[in-house]
């Protein structure tokens, strides 16, 4: 059986999606059919034409609808900017296709919800890719939490900072633009923390933030002298409390000197702490308070075989897996789902409910008062 | 020349400013007067015998009074429980003794404010003891802060965490009601980190604080079956605007499973980083975006004779100070500003700017709303 | 154009290798010819046969002459327990194949230099697989090191630990067993610390060493009562002297508790520091005698796109590269080598070299005695 | 009572010295008898003048024979430069007092063997300052070891590195002159490593050692152009066979770039490895295989009061000591052992096994041959 993938948008994330579909099948096949790239449509011929002879597309077309339109086509695979992920979504749902969308889903809570309750409706696979969720280490982490290993969680402290956007002499650009964008650290970067705190911690229910754009206009072109006001946060600090009673703290940043792909968070419990660094992304961080005192200390656990997932890539602990290794185990889980039907984490109303936080994190930020996440979008998922 | 040292309270932190007296007198000395021990007071007779005899006092009694009123006492030195702080520094201040009071000065902005006023008036050398101020790591972060190295500062991100109070079979003490002790995890260690960022970025504008009480109830006593409630925050993180322009965020947790004395902040500019933790107190982080890009990273700085303080204790980078060593450098300031007048940071207004902050908090949790600092008090220091 | 491959030996690194090639042509391609599987051999038949419908070979056999004789191969690529390297090696030179020998060579430093010494005499791209020289931090090191930003070479310190064979109650394997491993922990472990170190910093002069067995004895098969004897070092120190004048030590167990992946080595010079540990694959740290001298400490530098090797996986700093990524820049580095002839390092003189020394710490082991590298083997390479 | 203590020698170390007991004393007494400066004597009337006054002695002289004979003094303590510590240890013992002599007890084996047997026959009090034994850490590494929780010992791998001699424009001293210094980083900083590896493993049996003088000349003074040959390692490396079976590596350097006082040590055992570092003195990591695979890690322990020596200083964990701590409990197990006849670890035969080691080690360097411990020194102690 062969599963055929339609990609939409043919720059870097793309590229990364295909080369995980390839390693998916390398490291789990052939439990499942085999993925096959049909057509790959980008606004660049040029960059639709190179990613078809790269990756081995049958076919390349400049027009997005040819791709969710394609009879032959299983997966929709979204991986514009993300100011068209709402529209390519929601054409490939209503022609009945399985759909693979890069994050967010869409810009506001409200579009998010429509797409979920329409996926769930058409009865496709639908999955959006918050990749940092298929590290083995969260997987490891979740289990530490819901095992009850680390007693009852009272709070959940997040970080993701980098750099990339420090040089106040880069230009503007749709990261910057609201109408584009959505935010600015926030969904860029904060949404990846907040992924992983809805997975593990589950919902939050209300929240306060306090934004700060530190660079307020950006050259409109490299080395131009015309200025162009940047519209959202470069940085934005959250106080939340979750639904199960614990409190957090979010920090998103873009320019954070010296942070170069800074997804940090602590979850303390009642009888234990975690910490995860992405930056050291094989090891965990873990401490109990049932280990004898005069012993007791965090222990730094290297990913293995234990841990799910650690075992597609290598057979004994410490092998250092890498970022694309989350992708591939994204597009594992995608291509399981679809060939068998089986359960996956990261679906539309998962990502939905991360842009209903966004959305209220915004609001709060606006109002400066504590907003309820739950009514954002007009609608309780 | 002798400088006569009056102690109030003769606990493990009243033993520790009579060491720091005599460390920093055989490390600094004989730049000042030798101080002199003379009299010790304690509400247990035998605490304060037993001080007297091993500590070299000439005299001890029960009446914290015949201190504050002894002719030949110059400074009076409070290291009583919290709640008796105001009642003796007044009557010190009244008697017009040099005051070195632990802290915090008070259980109240509006007390502390009244202290400094009167301080100022008298004319005495009036010391608070924030500890960490005077910790060499803080001297040369704040060089960095202030000499532009970082550039333009845009946030302060800090934590103190311990676990001392995790266990919930340790029984109530007067740190879980607020009549003794005024607020929980946040006056007793919140306020340290205050006190550094007190000290290198200046004053906090406006607060919003989220509180949580993890252990709702303890023991009246080891071992017993009624509880009693526990009255403030065993967490609190808050949400901060400086009046710098940079923001900040601040956790402190006395039920933090692991963290033992995890006082660590990083404050971020627009040239650079800086990060701290006093569980590894001889080492600084610190990122230049300056540096080659390919060779760039967070150098991790051991203390050493460049930094301010560090080579009253060693002639060579790289030799753990410790703990004390903070109390010692503090003790040294504070001899210096009564033989000779010099200049110190931890003064009473400083100490009620940093009460301030502390009522804000509370007062922003209670309200869950934003509240500003400055008219806390009832008035501007 | 077509690069045909013909695989022998369809076990984890048979297939860590065709993996390498499907992502490198996925990376870099299509720059150079596509690389097809022709042909994979194994002793197992259902090893081959599985090998070849994953992975996507055209046929498959249970000889391995088949492959060396092959007329459409180009590439021998020889994945085979060590004992067999020589044999499968020295046929494919015989076709005048080009060859991809995993490490090491063979089990002895004359075997080595007779196929590094055919290699060149046939003009073939003869490439031995030591991959942790392709590590983008390596390269960065040794640039490092022959720029002269570290000032003249001092030391080499070098270690790779690992804890898998640790527990006694594993069986033997060919691993113990000096006729196929030639040694234990100083063939399997050791020499890639050699291959690093011979990158770097080029031949070792002499050396001495002091190996141990710990577990003397190992079960003949898992939970037998049966014990069979185990001969070569679990563990093993050495002394060593460089050509250029720089001391080292390389530290290679097998048995050391927690340690997973633990090459890790220090470079001292006149004018700096280089330490980097493969546990904690995406940093260096580096200490430059040149920095200013209060803000002076070894920097954590993330890889990125300004090392070497980096950009084929991400556009930007901090995003973890992992272990397969040093075979993918491997078998880029060949596909290279053979469609356009570019220069390359882990040539079979460089195998050899390894070898070599190899051999003189064995030696040195013997006799307790410090051995001369250069004549081992017979000949000077 | 009063221990009555006379020094000679009135540096650095020598106040270090007597600053320790002053600390010992209001730390752990009234326990035991009041240390009472009795005589200082220096070379330099000046410096025996201004630490007799800063620190409280009674008088001072520039003979240090006075101090050996002063009928007042019950401990002659030995801070004078190394090549004076046998003559004025023999005269001490000579008039039956106590001695507390700063490491190296000599230059020789035969020397410090011969003031070994001396003291036991005399019966006084005999101590040598290797102050790194009275580091809390080390007292839990040898319970580790001690109590069989780490299984049975493999190897012991140690290094002792600074940067303190790297500048080659400091200019000569009698570091760097043998019949003055003995050794160069070996006796400096080595002989430190060996006192921990003495103190937890016990005797080495036999040694290997490669060392290497990276400044060949130096100034004879600041700035001249004159130099002069310096005659000893500035880094050496050494391999180890230790009576327990355990082998070794140590590694010792004077000229490590960025390692400021880098004193580290790994023991592995069959169960289970330690690792310190005395930059990181606060904190221990520690690894058992008896823990579950999932979670399994090296823990980072701090110090705290469950650890010999800790709460001495403070009520709980992970508040920092520093290196003046060790010295103090230093300075208390003399006290203790002359007041009370309790009994300790660095006496003279343990001070003169080092120096055995230490003259075993020089022999292999200039033999290039494995060299056995026992009998250097002429006898077996």
């Amino acid at each position: 059986m062969e599963i055929r993938i339609g990609l939409v948008g043919a720059g870097w994330m793309g590229k990364t999606h295909i080369k995980a579909f390839i390693n998916a099948f390398i490291n789990f096949g052939p439990k499942y059919g085999k993925p096959v790239f049909e057509t790959v449509s980008d606004v660049s011929a040029e960059a639709a034409k190179n990613v078809c002879k790269q990756l081995g597309f049958s076919k390349w077309t400049t027009d997005w609808k040819e791709v969710v339109q394609d009879e032959r086509v299983h997966i929709v695979d979204i991986a514009t900017p993300n100011a068209f992920h709402y529209e390519v979504a929601k054409a490939a749902l209503e022609n009945g296709k399985h759909v693979y969308c890069e994050k967010p889903l869409s810009l506001s809570a409200e579009q998010s919800i429509e797409l979920a309750k329409m996926a769930k409706q058409k009865g496709v696979v639908n999955y959006v890719g918050y990749n940092n969720v298929m590290n083995p280490a969260n997987a490891y982490i979740k289990d530490l939490v819901q095992s009850g290993k680390l007693g009852q969680i009272i709070g959940f402290f997040g970080i993701y900072s980098q750099d990339s956007l420090l040089d106040p002499n880069l230009p503007i650009t749709w990261r910057h633009i609201n109408k584009y964008s959505g935010s600015g650290a926030l969904g860029d970067l904060g949404s990846h923390i907040l992924s992983v705190s809805q997975f593990i911690l589950g919902n939050i229910e209300s929240v306060i933030a306090l934004p700060k754009t530190v660079i307020k206009q950006r050259p409109v072109s490299p080395g131009s002298l015309e200025l162009a006001d940047v519209e959202n946060d470069d940085l934005i600090t959250i106080l939340a409390k979750y639904e199960n009673g614990a409190v957090g703290t979010i920090l998103a940043s873009r320019v954070a000197p010296g942070r170069k792909n800074y997804l940090t968070y602590e979850i303390q419990g009642t009888e234990g702490t975690v910490y995860y660094s992405l930056e050291r992304m094989n090891e965990v961080k873990v401490y109990f308070t049932s280990d004898n005192s005069a012993d007791r200390g965090f222990r730094t656990v290297f990913l293995g075989p234990e841990h799910k997932g650690y075992s597609a890539f290598y057979p004994a602990a410490g092998i250092a897996i890498g970022y694309n290794d989350m992708k591939v185990l994204e597009a594992h889980e995608l291509l399981s789902a679809v060939s068998k039907g089986t359960p996956y984490i990261c679906d539309f109303e998962f990502g939905a409910k991360i842009d209903q936080t966004v959305s209220a994190i915004l609001e709060s930020a606006a109002k400066q008062n504590w907003i309820n996440v739950r009514n954002k979008g007009g609608v309780t998922i």
